[in-house]
C-alpha cells in the first residue's frame, strides 16, 4: 500500500448545529492569487488563463513554464506580463527573449529547461502552483514546488503515478495541500467532504468507456490510430485519448486517487458512465453515495482547485432539466486488460506504478506510429511490468532511473 | 419570502489545508443518545426504533408517544421501557397502564393527549427528539422541544409547512440543530456541505412522479383510490401515497426546503425521477450538481440525522454495480396543479401553506371515501387557498386557528 497524502477528517464540521443566521458572503477580504502555471500552452494550462481572465479580482500570473511552442508563449507573456518565463531549451528562450525585446515588452526574466520551470514552480511570489506538464517532464517542478510550501493544483496524474509515495510524503512533511484537478479526482474531492476519511467506503471513479466499449473482441488488434483517437465526449491530447481507449488512463486514475486520497486499490473502483456526466462518487459506509455532476468543462475543476475552499459563479452552468438518461455499467477486464495491469501495479506501488506509465507512454507512441497494433499497448506494458522488479524509490532521481529503465526495455519490445 | 431555520455556512472546512496524517477514527468516546420518539408506533416510529436495535451503543429509548395503537404501544415499551410514554386519550392510556402492570412492567409513567405528547418530547433525560407524529397533531410537541433545546430530527414535514417560520425562529434563537428525516431534504443537507450557503444555486428535490406520470389527463377525473394508492417505489401512509400521486407532497418539500434550507422558492426546483434513487440534488453557483444517492429505505435518513455529523456503518448498501439507468425529466404543471398551487403558497407563506397543507387532507380523505374525484383533490385546495387571508401567525395557537378554518372550508367544498 501507497505511502499517501491525506485529506484531513472534516468530524468537526458542526454544520447544523448553529441556529445564528450566516452572513450570505464570506466576509474576509479576497486577496489576489498569484499564479505559477507549468505547462501553460497546454490545454490546461490555457483554460488556467482562461479563468485568469474570468476573474482578475482573484487571480494573476507570476509566472509560465511552457515547452517548444514559442509562438503562445510570447502571446501569453505579453497578455499576462509574469516575472518569470520558462521555455523548453535555450535557443527556444533566447528568441522568446529577442521578441519580446522588439515587442518593447521588458522586466521579464526568461529562463529554459528543467531548471527554468523549477525556478517558474518556487518563485517567492507565487502562492500557488498549477502542475500541467504532460508526463513526468513535470516531477521535478512540482516536487520543487511542494518542497517550497507552495499549495499545488494538480492536472499531471503522471507526477502522482509515478512519484505518488514522494510527493504525498513532502506534501503531508511541509502540511501542503494538494488539489486534484482531474476531472475524476476533482469530483472525488467534492464528494469526500460529506463524510470523514473513515467512512468512505469505496470511490467511484467514472470511465466513459472509450470509443471500444461494444466493439467485437475479435476486431481489436485491427484498431486503427483513426479510429482510437475519437473520443466519444472530452476532446483531449493524443496519448490521453489513447490511454481512455485502452482504460489505461482509468487505470493511471485509480493509482492517483489511492495517493491523493490515501485509501488501498481495493477502496477504488471504476464505473464505466458512458454520458461523461457524473465525474465520480464516493460512497460511504451508511449507504449513501454522493455524485458531483457538472458539463464536462476542465475550467470547472481548474476553478475549484484554484478558489477552493470558495465556490466562485460561472457560467458552466449545466442545465439538469436537459439531463435524460444516466448509464453506469460495469467495466470488462476482459476487453480492457489495462484496467487489470494498473491494480497490479497499484498494489505493488512504487516502481511498478512507474513502469506502469513509462511503458504505456512508449507503447501508445509506437502504436501511433502504427508500429504495433492496438492489443500492443497492454501486452508491451504486461511484459515490461513482469521484469520490472519490486522497488519504492525514494528521491526523483531513483524514479526518472526507473521511468528510463521501463522506457528502454518497453521501446526494446515495440521496436 | 419565508424566515428560516439557516445552515451554517462552511467556509472553514479547511479541507486539504492540513497535510498531517488524520487518525483513521473519531477519537470522542461515544456517548449514548437517548431518544424522544413522537409517533413511535408509525412507520418511522418503528424504523427509529429498529436503528435503536442495530446500535445499542449508540441509543436509547427516553420517551414514546405514540397513538391509538396500544397493542403495539405496550410492546414498544415492554421492549424498551422508556421513562414516559404517551397514548392519545386518558382511556388508552390507562389500558397501557393496566397491561403493564399485569405484565410486571413497572416504573413506568403513562400520559396521554397532546399535554403528553409534550412531556414527552420535552422529557428532561431525552437528548434528541425523533418528530414523527403525521400532520399538524405533532407540532405542538415539536415546537415544544425547540423550546426546551433539544435538537430534532423532523420526519413531519407538516409541521415544517404549517410553522416552519415559528419553528425556524425559536431553533434560531436556541440555537437549536434541525434535522431533515424526509429522504429528499436529508439528501439536500448532506449535499449542502459541498459549500457554502450562499453558493447554492438551485436546490432540485426529486420526484417519483407517482403511478400517473404517464395517465392520458382526461383518465384523470376517473383515476380511482385503488389505482392511486399503488405507488411505484416507496411503502408508505395512504395520505403521502395519494399526495405523492397528485405531487402535492412534493409541493409541501418545496415549502419545506425553503424553510429548512432558508432559500427562497425560486431556488428549489423539482426534477421528476422515476427510479427513486437519486434522493436530491444540490447545484452550485460555479455549476457543479452534488447528488445523493442510496437505497429507498427510510433507516439511512433516520441514522444519518440520529447520527450526525458521524456516519455509522450500516447494512443500508446500495449496490451501484447494480445501477443501470437514471431518468430525469422536467414535471408537467398542467398534470400536476398541485405543484404550482405549492408554489403560490410557498411565495405567500404564513397562512397560504398552512391552508395548502389542512386543505389536502381534507380532500385527500374525501377521495378516499369516494366522496370527490382525483381532480377534486386540487379543485378543493385552489378554492380554499383563493378564500384564505394573506396572514403569518407567530404563535402555534394562531397557526391551529388558521388550520382549523382551512379544513372547515374544505369540509364544505367536499360535502
Amino acid at each position: 500500500m501507497p505511502s499517501c497524502w491525506p485529506l484531513r477528517r472534516y468530524g468537526t464540521l458542526n454544520l447544523s448545529t448553529s441556529g445564528s443566521r450566516a452572513p450570505d458572503r464570506p466576509v474576509a477580504p479576497k486577496t489576489l492569487k498569484k499564479l505559477a502555471i507549468l505547462g501553460s500552452t497546454g490545454s490546461i494550462g490555457q483554460s488556467t488563463l482562461s479563468i485568469v481572465e474570468q476573474f482578475p479580482e482573484r487571480y494573476s500570473v507570476a509566472s509560465l513554464a511552457a515547452g517548444r511552442n514559442v509562438d503562445e508563449a510570447f502571446a501569453q507573456t505579453v497578455r499576462w506580463r509574469p516575472q518569470l518565463v520558462s521555455l523548453a531549451s535555450a535557443e527556444l528562450a533566447a528568441e522568446l527573449a529577442v521578441r519580446l525585446r522588439h515587442a518593447g515588452v521588458s522586466g521579464i526574466r526568461v529562463v529554459h529547461g528543467s531548471e527554468g520551470a523549477v525556478a517558474c514552480s518556487t518563485l517567492p511570489e507565487a502562492d500557488f502552483v498549477v502542475s500541467a506538464i504532460v508526463g513526468v517532464a513535470g516531477l521535478e517542478a512540482t516536487h520543487a514546488a511542494i518542497l517550497a510550501g507552495k499549495p499545488v493544483g494538480l492536472a499531471n496524474k503522471e507526477c502522482m503515478v509515478a512519484a505518488g509515495e514522494i510527493l504525498t510524503a513532502a506534501a503531508r512533511e511541509r502540511n501542503v495541500p494538494i488539489l486534484p484537478i482531474d476531472s475524476e479526482h476533482n469530483a472525488v474531492h467534492q464528494c469526500m467532504r460529506v463524510g470523514a476519511h473513515a467512512e468512505v467506503k469505496t470511490i467511484w471513479l467514472t470511465a466513459s468507456g472509450g470509443p471500444f466499449r461494444h466493439t467485437p473482441l475479435e476486431q481489436f488488434a485491427s484498431i486503427t490510430p483513426e479510429q482510437a483517437l475519437k473520443h466519444p465526449t472530452w476532446v483531449m491530447g493524443r496519448r490521453i485519448t489513447i490511454d481512455s481507449a485502452t482504460m489505461l488512463n482509468k487505470g493511471l486514475e485509480i493509482i492517483e486517487a489511492c495517493r491523493l486520497f490515501d485509501v488501498p486499490p481495493g477502496k477504488v473502483r471504476v464505473t464505466v458512465h458512458p454520458q461523461s456526466t457524473v465525474h465520480s462518487l464516493v460512497e460511504y459506509v451508511d449507504g449513501s453515495i454522493l455524485a458531483q455532476i457538472s458539463v464536462t468543462d476542465m475550467r470547472l475543476p481548474i476553478l475549484y482547485a484554484l478558489a477552493y475552499p470558495e465556490r466562485p459563479a460561472s457560467n458552466l452552468t449545466f442545465d439538469l432539466a436537459t439531463l435524460r438518461h444516466l448509464d453506469f455499467e460495469e467495466p470488462d477486464f476482459q476487453r480492457f486488460p489495462c484496467l487489470r495491469l494498473a491494480y497490479e501495479a497499484a498494489e505493488k506501488g512504487g516502481a511498478h506504478c512507474i513502469a506502469l506509465n513509462a511503458a504505456d507512454e512508449i507503447a501508445v507512441e509506437a502504436f501511433l506510429q502504427r508500429r504495433i497494433p492496438f492489443t500492443g499497448i497492454p501486452d508491451t506494458i504486461e511484459r515490461v511490468l513482469a521484469s520490472t522488479p519490486e522497488a519504492h524509490p525514494v528521491t526523483v532521481a531513483e524514479v526518472l532511473a526507473v521511468d528510463w529503465e521501463a522506457r528502454r526495455q518497453a521501446g526494446t519490445l515495440v521496436a
